[in-house]
């Protein structure tokens, strides 16, 4: 991370906020105590690994713009943590991406079977929803609550995550256009990432433009995030990713470098970068942690 | 059904029920219409199949001992049948019961692929809570809301119907005693109906005693759905039950016949149904909806 802001920099405080947001995971998770061992077990497992906490850090930087303490923002990350670790899990299936390898260990499929995998993916989705509706902070305004599920399931529905992988399975194979691309990588990690951004935004009053602003933001860095994982696959090799990294090519699934080549794909994330950050620029200083999690984001080796 | 009430009988409300919660789940299935036709497609095939709907009427006829409107129920009747549609499509998977049949037609992995079969299950669990923070009934009363929301988690996560499925599975072939047996049941198949007949309660000032009684109710009538299940597996052949009549038996699934033996596992049935209308007595005339539909669950032929 690079100290590049006048106050502290958002790194220094990076291992606090994935501190917060895994124990607030594992309160989570322990809560269900009555779960099935086993699935208990296949859930921490496939929750805790290597995992870099990405979107929950989104959420608390976008928290440090709006100005909101972590603890309003716990509950949030970790529902988006939740969806996000449920999805990775279904994702790795042998009907889906089969891919025997996450963060650098066995997936869960292959950790467990099959089955436990399909089971404690839905049981994380659930406990994201769970997770929202149980937080004391969250209870305390249920306006704000509602709202906040609502973003979590359009993002994570059909028309957002699920919608992207099942429109990034029907393309696999097929050459595409960047439109269709897009659409597939805005829904498929942006959706996502967009809420994680735009959640924190229902605890406050921010007026029309700067919503619209920082939804900006979170769109472009969303796809940012996307065209960045897809030239790793190109770029790293498995040891450093922790991943098959040839998988997706290995598929033929649409990414940016095989659609656009890997020059133009590498053109396409500055100018996706760029706009995000130019979005940013009304709320000056404030955006500073933002900023610097986003060059994070994009100038990340794994 | 046996019209066996003074007032007009639940069965000839029973059509109407069901056309007001297919109408919503088509209304919630239609507003996700940025959704990738074949996911969309594989949605709409497993919610309309040719499904009883009884966790809906379950909830319309708590609605009615509660004094509630239809219009009040639609959005929790339709998140219930949202969840148990995903949790059929999951079940029938080849890694789960490998059922090629439900309903008298292909499951849903058959009639599409395993992978869109996975995808449209997560999709419908997502579309239960979406349901439940779009309803416009439910946002006028966002604390009721969050607490609806709260027993649809509770129901379907890893303490409820998710770790029963993960239960179920782990025994498998294993011979286990009623105790575990009847867990089991409850979690995967009582969480749900019990979160059907409850979920209405948010909407009403039921005092802790009516309140614990239906709940009874609620807690009885699951088992003795699940235990009338069990029962069709071994009664009813496969033509008329639409489904491969001996799948769970050639499975070694724990069943109540299997561990308890026929006459015994009819006798248990009759116990608990006996159970769960003692707790209704407390409500009078005002239960004869739920006593209707009981009535009809534990006599069913399919």
């Amino acid at each position: 991370m690079i100290a590049r802001h006048r106050n502290m920099p958002f790194g220094q405080r990076m291992d606090n906020y994935i501190q917060r947001v895994e124990k607030k995971l594992a309160e989570i998770l322990a809560h269900e105590n009555s779960a099935p061992a086993l699935l208990q077990e296949a859930m921490s497992y496939a929750v805790f690994g290597a995992g870099k906490r990405i979107r929950p850090l989104l959420s608390y930087a976008s928290g440090e713009l709006l100005g909101l303490k972590g603890t309003a923002i716990d509950a949030i990350a970790a529902s988006i943590e939740l969806v996000h670790a449920y999805s990775l899990v279904h994702d790795d299936l042998p009907a889906m991406d089969n891919d025997d390898l996450r963060r650098g260990r066995a997936a869960t499929h292959r950790e467990f079977d099959e089955a436990v995998a399909i089971l404690a993916g839905d049981a994380l989705q659930t406990l994201a929803f769970y997770c929202l509706t149980s937080d004391p902070e969250l209870c305390k305004q249920t306006q704000t609550q509602t709202k906040i599920i609502h973003w979590l399931a359009r993002a994570a529905g059909p028309s957002g995550m699920v919608g992207g992988q099942a429109l990034d399975i029907s393309v696999e194979g097929k050459q595409i256009n960047e439109t269709l691309l897009k659409d597939i990588h805005k829904r498929k990690t942006g959706e996502l990432i967009r809420a994680a951004i735009m959640m924190p935004t229902e605890l406050t009053k921010l007026n029309a433009q700067e919503k619209h602003s920082l939804d900006k933001f979170a769109q472009n860095i969303g796809l940012a995030f996307q065209i960045r994982d897809d030239l790793l696959e190109v770029e790293e090799d498995t040891a450093t990713l922790g991943k098959s990294a040839e998988s997706d090519k290995k598929q033929l699934k649409a990414t940016y470098p095989s659609t656009l080549g890997i020059e133009e794909a590498r053109q396409r994330l500055n100018e996706v970068y760029s706009l995000a950050l130019d979005a940013l620029q009304i709320f000056g200083d404030s955006s500073e942690s933002l900023i610097e999690l986003s060059e994070f984001i994009i100038s990340r080796k794994k």
